[in-house]
């Protein structure tokens, strides 16, 4: 993480002058969420670009047999909710790290909230490296996936 | 990580044998690559099905503003490797964890080997708990993105 902050860092931040004209907000706590139906075309449109084609997502009876209710969204998809939601509150943003734990199973035709929290925010000249922690849930409380991301973001407006 | 192991595992290692009549063998050390070339249609593919938009994967002027060569293929994208590598060698593989660095930027058009290396290998009954270092490489040894991943893998020959 450090490596990519030091490296690009040097050249993201001296010239980064994009967003400065749609300056985003954010302070310490602050939560934005979106959610997602994950359905059936989803998961055949994901499995060709990433080559996907694990049977537990097309295979209900290998679904069942592995102990899962139906066949399963891949995790990888599921967690797209996490840059989606980043990048579209901060158009720019640039992906540091990412850490997943996949902690409960996602079906096809669930409803997903995806969830981030900015938990850290360091300010280096008109950019910042913020924290986020990240959740999906469904059926309101029920925790799917949890971790954390780290996010170079364009000009913001502290608050 | 153990939430998932715990809850899943009673479930999973019970009754899986979904693989019984396909078994890989894997031991310590054992190294898995795979490469692909991330196309144009490969990011806007991947943007239409995580709904994300960010201006860096398709607007050059701004990639360039923000200090790159050209336009990014998202790294959640690139990360797909990593499952789809393991489910490809391990069918009915269940993804447990991912850890992910993204260090050096992807540009549409490279070619990306990903990597998967078992480090460590837990045994149940007839199913295994494995834990993979991860990476992408591109221009031989440029790492890309680093990491680790855990997986429940189905029957094994242990080697």
């Amino acid at each position: 993480m450090r490596m990519l902050s030091n490296r690009l860092a040097s050249s993201f931040f001296s010239s980064y002058k994009y967003s400065s004209e749609v300056k985003s907000t954010v302070k310490i706590g602050d939560v934005l969420q979106q959610r997602k139906i994950f359905t059936d075309e989803d998961v055949v449109a994901y499995s060709k670009v990433s080559d996907d084609i694990n049977p537990l997502h097309f295979d209900t009876e290998c679904a069942h047999i592995a102990g899962f209710q139906d066949r399963l969204v891949h995790g990888m998809l599921v967690a797209s909710l996490f840059p989606r939601i980043i990048s579209s509150h901060f158009p720019g943003a640039v992906y540091v790290s990412q850490n997943l734990q996949f902690r409960q199973p996602v079906y096809v035709g669930d409803e997903i909230v995806g969830e981030v929290q900015a938990m850290n925010i360091r300010n280096f000249k008109t950019n910042y490296l913020v924290k986020f922690s990240t959740r999906c849930l469904k059926k309101g409380s029920l925790l799917v996936i949890d971790g954390e991301a780290t996010a170079i973001l364009p000009s913001l407006i502290m608050q």
